[in-house]
């Protein structure tokens, strides 16, 4: 079984919005043990949709069409799906009361064109998942099928995961389960993780007990995603255990800081509330990039108590007191961390300062980074030269000096 | 004269990767005055590479492949065009010097692998502009002309920009300069200013004078685009100047807070700069937003003296001084401006506190912000409630409490 996805939208193709809708649907695909061989982007023009749809359907089993699902006159998805199949739109009353019942609901009366929107291709049916007011669509085509889901991100995600890849893996009649984990790292390259798991992944691949793959994701961290397939959810869940156990004592621990959506901020600032403590930081190189990663997530303000971010020695010196340290120093990041403890209240704290570049400063090339860690009285200080852009090296300081914390809070608990 | 686009690599299939370069290349081929009817994703197979570059051939005047030009085996994009075009592949010594002489220039040998980038199909010519060690490809078959560019993001743009886009126009003739320019808006909603602007769009389809498009780009502002064509850049500079000033006389010069490459960031820091102002922030609702965007940009640090991030009621009281004002209010936001100003020793400063969600607090629904700014001993506030989630809600309330500080700098300049 394969499948292609047609992404439908002018605005596409003149580059006013990332296609991300198909990426992630490849990538659902992907895990559902589904190929995908071709994706496309086309206009919103029905000849050129037409011709699309006609050329997935010769060399694949399905076909997603994603986006032209809306109310207006450039949505014209249904149409086309309706003339590959030959036949005509019906308007389904099921899906005018739907609609407007949506619309009553928001105490708004249904305009006159989302009446469009109730209209199927004969033979069709709604896929029955419908966040919003576009019904998606699934229209067999001999022994092909044709689904349409809209372009709104948070409606697509929802039909695609709850009903098209469902339907797909019956249709290929997959009945194993397929699930993955994903071990957030932190500490080691990408190669050289591949290197460390070289013989296991040889292994993996002897036996089909599971995959193994990486993904660098900047700030996130490289991620390794084991990925299974069995029979029945219990089982692969078994197996994903098993493997995880596996590459734990493969790699290590240590590097590996959280599971699945776990972020180093979640990890660290749940650490922090496990042992009560109160959380702080202090930025120069990053701006702010700490508190605003840490304050992303809603939640934290039991133990987030904020963070002073000194630009201008000046405050260093006065709101972090940090005295005669120079400004960008290994004594300095320790100066700044201990101020912050002291300045918010906080038990343990993150402090970094350095060059984020693209100009040199304090006789330090651009990438040099100061980090320090505070906790139990004590500051821990780490220098790296990074060889980044200034995005790159404030991105990996951010993790690097969360990741840092993060040891110290584990070795703490043991 | 059209042209396609087709993205080369499984990752891009597997949504490991999204495809952002074929969204650049499919923008900046509007700007050229060239279609784009289909964009393609194709994995790093060989049969279907061939298929999809035969079929944008019979359907199109150029085909642009991105990506598939690296030394690995993987790497197959120079012999599917071979194979297109029913040539071999032949090694160019001129490249084979170039490739050898950037590896020495770093200090390093030349992997044997690189060889393999030195091969170009017999009748192709390598893209004179080279940025990195892949050699684009240029590779005219009959009337029609098949271009292979890197995958690596600024590998690309360069060779787009400095060769593909003006080859093109010149194989269709266009002797017209395109230019555009971007208007930076910030105060109105999209559907506002189409309809602020319906009758000079109306004028503009008629004159041909100019087109203008509206791109709402989140934290980044509503971005209306002017673009303009003529013979020479002289002319299409002053057309562009003329219709800036009547889209400026239009919807005021109050929205548009900068042009092109301007952030609301950036304008700040230039009008504290003009004016001898130091800059700070007190960021709550924020939480380090506000300084992150502003350090996000080299050589501010002149200007901007840092942010407070009190996150914890007991940093806004012993940091930043707020005394008696509710944490989540209108003298809250105002007192933290002020004890921001004191704190950093800054001139003036933005200063947010809220509800960002998803939960209520302090008996406010989430979205309900409190901004205040503070320049010449003066503390001016907002309150907003914004509809969106916890990202949209940090977001708009930084550039909208930049804005403000803008506007408050702006009236102080005149």
């Amino acid at each position: 079984m394969n499948c292609e996805v047609i992404a439908v939208g002018t605005e596409l193709l003149l580059g006013q919005i990332v296609d991300t809708n198909s990426s992630y649907i490849g990538e659902q695909l992907a895990l559902a043990g589904i190929d995908s061989h071709f994706q496309t982007k086309v206009g919103d023009n029905a000849a050129r949709m037409k011709s699309s749809v006609e050329l997935a359907l010769s060399r694949s089993d399905a076909v997603i069409l994603c986006g032209g699902l809306g109310p207006t006159q450039d949505d014209i998805t249904r149409n086309v799906i309706a003339d590959v199949m030959g036949v005509e739109l019906e308007t389904r009353q099921d899906l005018v009361d739907k609609i407007s019942a949506m619309f009553s609901q928001r105490g708004r009366q249904m305009p006159q064109n989302n009446l469009l929107q109730a209209q199927i291709p004969v033979g069709g049916e709604p896929i029955p998942v419908q966040p919003g007011t576009a019904p998606g669509l699934c229209c067999p085509i001999g022994d092909k099928v044709i689904y349409a889901v809209p372009g709104v991100p948070w409606e697509m995600t929802k039909m695609i995961d709850e009903f098209v890849l469902p339907d797909l893996r019956e249709r290929a009649g997959i009945t194993s389960v397929i699930a993955s984990r994903v071990l957030r790292t932190w500490g080691a390259s990408e190669s050289g993780l591949a290197e460390t798991l070289a013989d296991e992944i040889v292994r993996l691949d002897e036996t089909g007990e599971a995959t193994i793959a990486f993904l660098a994701s900047g700030i996130e961290g490289l991620k390794v995603r084991i990925t299974a397939k069995a029979a029945s959810q219990a089982e692969v869940d078994a197996k994903l255990a098993a493997e995880e156990a596996q590459v734990r004592s493969i790699i290590g621990d240590d590097l590996i800081f959280g599971i699945d959506d776990d972020t180093m901020e979640t990890v660290v600032v749940d650490l922090c509330r496990q042992q009560g403590l109160k959380l702080g930081a202090a930025e120069s190189l990053t701006g702010g990039l700490i508190g605003q990663r840490i304050t992303a997530h809603p939640g934290v303000s039991d133990v987030f108590q904020g963070s002073i971010v000194s630009y201008a020695d000046s405050v260093k010196a006065q709101v972090l007191d940090t005295g005669d340290a120079a400004a960008i120093s290994d004594e300095g990041a320790k100066a700044m961390a201990i101020g912050a403890a002291k300045a918010l209240g906080a038990d343990c704290t993150v402090a970094v300062t350095g060059v984020a570049g693209p100009a040199p400063a304090g006789g330090y090339k651009p990438g040099t980074v100061f980090m320090a860690t505070y906790v139990d009285g004590v500051a821990e200080t780490l220098m790296v030269e990074w060889p980044f852009d200034r995005k790159r090296t404030r991105e990996f300081t951010t993790i690097t000096v969360l990741n840092q914390l993060r040891k110290r809070l584990m070795a703490r608990s043991v």
